[in-house]
């Protein structure tokens, strides 16, 4: 059995993991990302392979490539990192510099991609011939399966849906733009509503304030999503609120791509149903051509939060034993 | 030399055309489109077909395949027209209705895919490896081109890009939506805002007017269009403000696809770098990651009004050829 390790650089979060032929998860480890330190980044991921690579070693496994996702524009062949939107990255070598301090073939791509790759390949999108995964973390991240086959685009860039424009005018997105779709569906949105609804002075608010120990900068998404589980009614709304922007923008995607399966991913998709029944309705109601089409499923991933790695380390495995 | 018919009904026009392996027009008509009567439109085509056919024989030339492109949205496989937001199309065995009347094998397609795909074979699309080309007619047609395929979707409808909504409560379109991208790219926005600033009282819509015959009524796309090539003041700004928002419309598709090159072609097209420099320079503006990217090419189409015609031609004599 060939082992993979699968690394995950996420805006707030790099996850690396072991992972065999099957997408099974054989160890890991999860710390924060150093955002703004490019060579931390670089050092952290060192570190988390040597470890992975260390234990499999002791198990007397073979490790044969390394999948590492980056929340960021990867170009085509995935040697630089173009751009990061939540991350200090700007046409970094990443590739190479990692391909330099680790002995094993290193495979760089979007972090989406991996996670789209893990739910095509292992997860709640098998047997989809047109896939779109969605990842709703600090952003949004994307991924398109087509026939089997991650489609990139011609440099790299396919699937950042995020930084499509939903709000002409809208909110400030640090990509530069504004009414960027990841600013209203997205961990980060959630995050943002939460805190407005706080300073306006209302006291369904309360509750989320003392979640977050009162301190509105720790009104996180991950604090209003868990807040939902748990049934705050506030919360919920909010939850509502997201599930309502990223069924519209799911209409627009099926617009465009007509996939069959909406794989929907990502720290808020924690929320489950209160996410994606408003997701489900928004889409019923805004796709084009409703009534007349088959529509696609909307479902939520099943890889969890370690689908990039388990995605990232079968495109690794897969770009050395089949020379793809 | 194998000939194929090609025929295309848009939303107004029904145009058929007899076509070589290379792509060349030997024969072609056009005539209205009976929009809301479907028996017509069918006889229509069926005339079109035995019309042209009867040229080629009198040339003694063999047709092999009849491809219509249909303004509709056209289920996987071509069997039926699922809905056709301009034309009275709703769930129409149309493939089976013409088989049953022409002796030719018949293939039935969205019509914005048969344009993608002449542009792509024999256009400006020439040699990219990922095409997006966006047909401005009454509405917006798209086709999407991945390593020589067209991309159809799951179930046929991709490439509906005219149908993406990008701004949220905006213009009612003929889909049933609010906002719709063609609702302010198209040759019917620019009737529309031709109209409203006729009805605003500004002097400066005078000439069009006139141009129109006195009409309101009839002051329509094509008036516009060819009021601002002869330099009318008024109608250039209306197609400039036309390319700004089919610009940022090409920076959404570019988040979500990464093309190499767009192709923009259809009857406001015919406005040329009028429309395009104005496209060009919103999409500089609105791109994501601008700066850290190679941006795609925006570049007129080059096979003018009868492309769907030919790419309808091609991918039915490929489909009876090669089984494709």
């Amino acid at each position: 059995m060939a082992l993979a390790i699968g690394v995950d650089i996420g805006g707030t979060k790099i996850a690396a993991g072991l992972v065999d032929e099957d997408g099974a998860v054989r160890g890991w480890h999860r710390r924060a990302t150093p955002g703004s330190d490019v060579q931390l980044v670089e050092d952290r991921i060192v570190g988390a392979v040597a470890a992975l690579r260390a234990a499999a070693t002791g198990r007397r496994q073979a490790v044969v490539a390394v999948g590492v996702g980056a929340a960021g524009f990867v170009s085509a062949g995935g040697t630089r990192v173009l751009f990061a939107p939540h991350l200090a990255w700007r046409d970094e070598p990443l590739q190479q510099a990692l391909q330099e301090r680790i002995d094993l073939p290193v495979h760089v791509d979007n972090d989406a991609n991996g996670a789209a790759w893990a739910e095509a390949r292992f997860g709640a999108g098998r047997g989809e011939s047109r896939l779109v995964c969605v990842t709703l973390g600090t952003g949004i991240g994307g991924g398109i399966v087509i026939d089997g086959r991650l489609e990139r685009g011609r440099y790299g860039l396919a699937g950042e849906f995020g930084h499509m424009v939903v709000v002409p005018g809208g909110h400030r997105c640090e990509c530069g733009n504004r009414g960027c779709w990841e600013q209203y569906a997205s961990g980060r949105a959630l995050g943002r509503e939460a805190r407005a609804l706080l300073a306006s002075g209302s006291p369904s608010a309360q509750p989320l304030l003392a979640r977050a120990g009162g301190d509105p900068a720790q009104l996180t998404g991950e604090v209003v999503t868990q807040a939902a589980t748990d049934g705050d009614p506030a919360a919920g709304e909010l939850v509502t609120e997201v599930g309502e922007w990223l069924g519209a923008g799911l209409a627009n995607l099926a617009a465009a791509l007509d996939p069959g399966t909406f794989v929907v991913g990502g720290g808020v998709a924690a929320a489950g149903d209160l996410l994606l029944d408003p997701a489900r309705a928004a889409f019923a109601r805004t796709l084009t051509g409703r009534g007349h089409r088959p529509p696609a499923q909307i479902v939520a991933a099943e890889r969890g939060p370690l689908a990039g790695v388990v995605g990232m380390a079968d495109l690794a495995r897969r770009a050395v034993l089949d020379g793809r």
